[in-house]
């Protein structure tokens, strides 16, 4: 049974394990200094489809088929799935699973969705309530950017702070404890509101919320930046990264070399127009099940703190003044099978 | 520890209770049949606020902060909500909770969302995740009309199918083993898309998961109609309800008098011009929270299988003539504290 702390954290008892993952990425992700990683690139970000809202569903299909393919897993062996997405009524997932027959729980976490739904699998895993939990997200960049700013086709300019929605996508399958990686232990995040108005600057919207989430996790298992290889944050980008830094040090803690961010590292910032890294759930997804857990697997990592990021905004809100709530998740995954506490 | 079926069926080993629980409605709501079951009626459909959505989030406040009450619990008591609402980006719940310091899970499950909540609450409460476990789900009649059809102002027609999106949140609170309202089993749904295609006509499209999700939860507990005092649907409306039981009739099956749905108690629909019944994530969490767990606690209603249906589209997606995906979940919320199965 997980034991549960009184901040948000759920420390693993059995230590559950990713039994398998998949990605699936767009070709400008595929072109980025991670390309080689993801199992699925695609040449054409339509995906073979005539919308891109269906697109999107489609992406999350490869990434899924993808952890299914390499875990020699049937569909029908899954037996409970958490999906979401950034598009309204989080459809990419909806009917990315409408034909598949999966006992299905839709969540919604904006960008830290994949942190929200591995935390939700590893939590069902952990208390075996079925074997194999599936955790999927994605994004989609046409998708996105039509829905929260203008279509392509206006032509607006992009100030510096602002993010690229990655085209892309990834599913881990969590079930009981077998080999790496491992996940030890979730910190579930709580909504946090520092009056950033800006829609083009969520890095600085979600920065707050990840400090807020690592500090609760290092107290709640009393750990600091020096007990993982990598503090992994969803999509902060370069100007959230630098705040979080900032916010950690006021805070007399220096975060060292231990940090990373998924979306200074899907894309190559000098070469590709990204401005300030790349965002979307589908960021910090592929990110995660295409070059982090094979590293975790292959014993390359021993310990990472993913810390996906979300804004919690939607354009509506934004137009009425309102600020932006941000909120952060963290997912202890290791290389190494004891329990925290020790058993 | 939850004992797992293999039909997405999860029994409760410890049986939770349903510590506490709130309602706050609209004016139009506090009208109909079950105005006076409701904790807080408001006299304006504002809420005090400017704008819609932020009134649907003052809503929700409203029915939280009515359970804390009638439980004498504090806010920082609570170890974890899940939220979720009909809005883009599901803003309704993330900007309600901003304030509070609560670890928060964002869900999605259209209309199904209170379903969905209580039942992730219920399976953290069961494996003692946290002491206290919120779920709260809102919707408002001028923030839903504005997103997915029409403003008000255009004084669009609405066909006979259509439901009319209540004003409407419950919350309940799911805590360890103590009195009734118990948690016996939930049942976590599949996507189900029957190919209807007309927005005007959600029951049809959500008839066909109700249907799915009753079939494999009666397989699953071993039980049927008779079972239960009353089977409550969440928001099928007059269609939906009938296309439920000619789905079971064609199964062999009758549901006698078993059935009732929210979306047909909440109004009434001689008097009160909504078609063919309310629907909204917060109607079925209003009938809920504000009537049945009410009757439950008294002991008036023994067993209640509570299954909250929801139509998983978007306006983009019904614009690109894709059909309508539906879902529903099932809560068995009982005033027997035994197990299912017995200990």
């Amino acid at each position: 049974m997980s034991r549960y702390t009184n901040k948000g954290t759920v420390i693993m008892e059995t230590v559950p394990s990713i039994i398998s993952f998949g990605s699936a990425v767009g070709r400008m992700e595929g072109e980025g200094p991670l390309g080689s990683c993801f199992d699925y690139v695609s040449e054409d970000s339509t995906f073979g489809e005539n919308t891109w809202e269906k697109a999107e569903s489609r992406l999350q299909q490869h990434a899924l088929e993808q952890a299914l393919i390499k875990g020699s897993i049937s569909e029908g062996d899954i037996d409970f799935m958490f999906a979401g997405d950034l598009l309204s009524q989080c459809t990419a997932s909806g009917y990315s699973m409408r034909d598949t027959g999966v006992s299905f729980f839709g969540i919604y976490g904006a960008c830290s969705t994949m942190a929200e739904s591995l935390a939700l699998a590893s939590v069902f895993a952990d208390n075996h309530i079925g074997k194999l939990i599936a955790a999927l997200t994605s994004s989609h960049f046409c998708s996105a950017e039509r829905q929260f700013r203008f279509p392509e086709t206006y032509g607006g300019q992009r100030p510096p702070t602002s993010q690229w929605t990655a085209t892309a996508s990834g599913c881990a399958i969590v079930g009981s404890h077998s080999g790496p990686p491992f996940i030890k232990a979730v910190t579930v995040g709580k909504i946090t509101d520092m009056g950033i108005k800006d829609a083009n600057n969520m890095g600085a919207a979600m920065a707050p919320a990840a400090y807020e989430s690592l500090k609760n996790h290092f107290a709640a298992t009393n750990t600091s930046f020096s007990d993982y290889d990598l503090v992994l944050t969803g999509d902060l980008g370069f100007v959230g990264s630098e705040l979080l830094r900032d916010l950690f040090m006021q805070d007399g803690t220096d975060p060292g070399d231990r940090c990373n961010d998924c979306g200074l590292m899907l894309f190559d910032r000098k070469k590709q127009d990204v401005h300030a890294g790349g965002s979307g759930c589908g960021c910090s997804a592929s990110v995660l099940c295409g070059h982090i857990l094979p590293r975790i697997r292959k014993g390359e990592l021993a310990n990472v703190l993913f810390t996906a990021t979300g804004a919690l905004m939607s354009t509506t809100l934004v137009q009425q003044g309102e600020s932006i709530p941000g909120i952060a998740h963290c997912v202890h995954i290791s290389s190494d099978p004891s329990p925290i506490g020790g058993n």
